[in-house]
């Protein structure tokens, strides 16, 4: 596995053209982020990120996570890694100042997030995770709880996890059983009276159990007594690992255990955890927001969880890219086709290995620009722009999707480029293509972010946040005629989605049309980035940036235009056989 | 991971309509192969496949093969399975009949490596790679060397292997370094006169070592003494493990081993070899065919090699369909979106994931629809008929390269249909996806395959043998105008190849290019099949291949044509940076 070398220029640019960060820090709330502070960590973190994370990416792929009478064990180095990381404060970017956070956008939140997750995706997922248990106690948790959790939380010298998974209740949340039941005065000598007692088993709790945090707050989805059926009657729970005493410190540890550790295709380093609640019905949590209300405060920290998944997609295709070309740079086999002089060349000198690594690099950068266009409307949104809010919202499923997508094809032409060697695990090819295989099912699947789109996101004020970000593209695509295509063939599906389409139709299109979509706002962003690198906005780019470009502009987003038909075939031909049949 | 059940009907059908096996069992060479054999050997073959092969797949990949003091050791069952498959006489399908085979067509040989490739794909590669020992013994040996080999490899009592790869030569097997040096009468007692001291390394050595079969055949590349540079000065010599009695029974082994074993992504059942020759220079080889012409030899056997690989696809993607199926049958979560009905419903039952199984399924029908008008065409060419042969020639790039890219691409889907599942790696629904992986690689890359088809295939017959392939679909795709425009497509692509566009323009295109041109045919194919469901070709698929073919016109085609742009792209792009640019 080739080092990572932070993708700074690229992530700079980003930032700047699509994040909009300089729009953004004339705001009160986000004044300090101007340009030395943006640079400073952007730099400092990839620095961090390539020094610190990246060299333990293949140990923790080899040896990976290991469960030892409950304990769940590290490959070497993991734990130091972690106390730099929190030491250093990258934990605290985006975090409310009044517990220790720096109160920066979220921009570069997902900047920390994407440099991290770039060097190693795995363990990255122990502050991803953190992150939204973070926000579910900072937006629905008491004062006291947040006092008594949120410094912790922000420094990143407690960990957090989110459990809403149970065998029988993936996809559908709300089919979940684990129960929370009221603890009486009576109970453990009036101690937890106002608390609950959990009990259930919870599975896939990603860093469920570890030692490299001080404590573990788990956010449960559980169901109180009486509690209607469905997703109606799911409340959120806070249950430490250990408890607090009074004085805020660690005490006796909490009835919850991991049981078990899933054997997976790729993220080894990441314990994936079945996790145990109240085996001795002495499991103690608290409420988190108001009762039968838990699915809501998950989905309110569900948005930002899902753009860092996508951005996810971005950091393998990074990775993957990074290690093809210093790959297909040193290769020597064969000379160059047709040429008299018969001296082998460095493969990345033949034209399909050039159309590869063009292609990789294109997707990546232009998931990238998706990515921080998306992340620049979420912190206009926090800031109150409730237009550039809702796009954002529009735009999550986009990148989740589309980014994770793109994710597993990038790795998967890296394993391409080595050829046989990229079949072998030792080049480190071949994980990048198993790590990312994850990105496209967890945070809710692709084919649920498609349909969060066409019968959610598009109906936002009578279909016209969606008809106002194609109308943007088809503004600033004059010269471009295949996005231009492309952003009109979006806006008429999604008039025939809003209209006359049924729900399945809708549905059966929704994949295809979140792809087009998602490219066709990539491609726009592209577009910016090449038109403000050729007024002089990053110099290190010039070169670069136009031929990526036109790569993505004249390759990719004729191919999304292919799957219009599929956007708009309807559903009558997948349910043309019943289940039988098509089991055979 | 769930049972395999033989695809017998869809594999019926398509020896039927697409290889035309009626057609070619009334000429003389194939009189056997009427109906009720046809139907025996794929019922047969079949069942032994789900009932031998099947139950070792998951075993194969998790225990692997693993090497111990030069021994390779396969997981319980491998042998008595592989020695069943002898004696049950599945190996000799297509080998002459002098040599104990039954003379059977391709098609048919090809459909027992289908059925035993989808039941488990590493295993499976051990009579494949076998088949290639034996065509170059078949067409290029001595009769001596024919009487010695050919009765034990065609009945599979001995395996064979293909010796090309070195470190310095992967794809530029000219590269190669090993030697052969001959032995000179005062040597050895005389006992080796006429033959060869052979010493080298060879890497990726599929099933290079191990004990399930007697003997080992390597065919391995070397240079003699003075031989020209690269691909004109290697030969092909036949290096047995153990030498040859006079009487043909089996004496001492040869000065050969394997050193070590590849740690790889998939198809762990499949030993990986790094193979040693002659390291106390005693390793003693045979000469087969003339000198300096073992590169031609290998590739009168790559065709037949190269569809086979084609087929893995097919296999694979056979396999993970059934598997998602079967997942999404069983799967209950969430109600039908709108419907007033709350009830959790099979997952197969939700439009998206129809969508994706619609697709696996019309993909993996589709490819086998090529894989089997591929080994039509080329039992023609065996019949004499030129015009098929080539056409066989011509499809060849095409099954392999997009055939396995499809093996991925259904892999994929089918972890997708699984969910978090699918991540797991007990379900099996991520081996697939990692046994998936090595088929665009092996046999010559994808890259490879498109160079081939467009700087070779397309120039035969000054073009005509690929204008008239497009020129048939063209005619019966009357009714069907994505099909037909996707036709007309490749057709003037070609025509702009084979005229004004420069070598590296084609090269930059040709991989969009085959990928279009294996839909069309593909699409073909499908349709073919469907006319001839229509008018009762096989009941069982009556309901099916309507609905398949229609997908695969209405989805899969549309995609194939958004790739015209990238096929007629030309190289520019591509070298508008130097390396160090694209590498930054």
């Amino acid at each position: 596995m080739t080092p990572f070398t932070p993708p700074t220029q690229d992530q700079l640019l980003a930032i700047k053209i699509n994040a909009g960060i300089g729009e953004l820090a004339q705001s009160e709330r986000f004044a300090a982020a101007e340009d030395d502070m943006v640079e400073a960590i952007v730099e400092g973190v990839g620095t961090f990120a390539a020094g610190e994370f990246a060299p333990l990416n293949r140990a923790g792929d080899l040896e990976g996570a290991t469960l030892e009478n409950g304990v769940v064990r590290l490959p070497d180095g993991y734990e130091a890694a972690y106390q730099a990381y929190v030491e250093q404060g990258w934990n605290a970017i985006a975090s409310p100042e009044e517990f220790g956070g720096q109160g920066l956008p979220f921009t570069l939140s997902c900047n920390v997030i994407e440099n991290l997750g770039a060097a190693n995706m795995a363990f990255t997922l122990l502050p991803m995770l953190s992150v939204g248990a973070l926000e579910a106690i900072e937006h629905h948790g008491s004062d006291a709880q947040k006092a008594a959790y949120m410094p912790k939380l922000v420094s990143g010298a407690w960990s957090g996890t989110m459990n809403l998974t149970e065998p029988q209740a993936g996809s559908d949340v709300g089919a979940l059983r684990s129960t929370a039941t009221p603890i009486t005065p009576d109970q453990f000598g009036g101690e937890h009276a106002g608390k609950y007692l959990i009990k259930g088993q919870k599975i896939f709790i990603t860093w469920g159990e570890h030692d490299l945090a001080e404590n573990i707050v788990h956010l449960v989805l559980a169901r109180l007594p009486d509690a209607p059926e469905g997703s109606r009657g799911i409340s959120l729970f806070l249950v430490p690992k250990y408890h607090l005493k009074d004085d805020g410190s660690l005490g006796p540890r909490n009835d919850l255990r991991c049981v078990n550790l899933e054997h997976k295709l790729g993220i080894n380093a990441s314990p994936t955890c079945v996790m145990s609640y109240g085996d001795n019905d002495e499991c103690i949590g608290e409420l988190i927001g108001a009762e039968n209300r838990g699915l809501a405060a998950m989905f309110t920290m569900m948005n930002n969880a899902r753009i860092n998944v996508g951005s996810q997609g971005v950091q393998i295709a990074e990775r993957a890219t990074q290690q093809a070309l210093a790959f297909a740079a040193e290769r020597v086999q064969s000379s160059r086709a047709g040429s008299p002089d018969k001296t082998p060349v460095a493969i990345i000198e033949h034209p399909d290995v050039r159309r590869m690594l063009l292609r990789m690099k294109a997707l990546t950068e232009a998931a990238r620009a998706l990515l921080y266009y998306t992340t620049g409307q979420v912190d206009r949104g926090t800031l109150g722009d409730k237009a550039a809010g809702m796009r954002g919202d529009v735009l999550v499923p986009m990148i989740k999707a589309w980014g994770t997508d793109t994710g597993i094809e990038v790795a998967s032409i890296g394993v391409q480029v080595h050829g046989g060697m990229g079949f072998v695990e030792e080049t480190g090819a071949a994980q990048h293509y198993r790590d990312a295989r994850i990105a496209p099912i967890y945070e809710g699947t692709n084919g649920i972010q498609a349909a969060d789109l066409v019968t959610r996101k598009l109906g936002f004020e009578n279909d016209e946040v969606y008809a106002r970000l194609m109308a943007d593209i088809v503004r600033d695509a004059a010269g471009e005629p295949a996005l231009l295509a492309l952003a009109q063939d979006c806006a008429a599906i999604a008039k025939w989605m809003g209209g006359e389409a049924s729900l399945d139709d809708k549905l059966a299109g929704s994949v295809p049309f979140c792809t087009m979509s998602a490219v066709a706002v990539a491609g726009w962003q592209m577009l910016l980035q090449r038109n403000a690198v050729e007024k002089g906005a990053s110099p290190a780019l010039a070169a670069t940036k136009p031929v990526t470009t036109r790569y993505f502009l004249d390759h990719i987003v004729p191919e999304a235009a292919g799957l219009k038909p599929s956007a708009l075939s309807g559903a009558d031909l997948f349910y043309a056989l019943t289940p039988e049949q098509l089991t055979g």
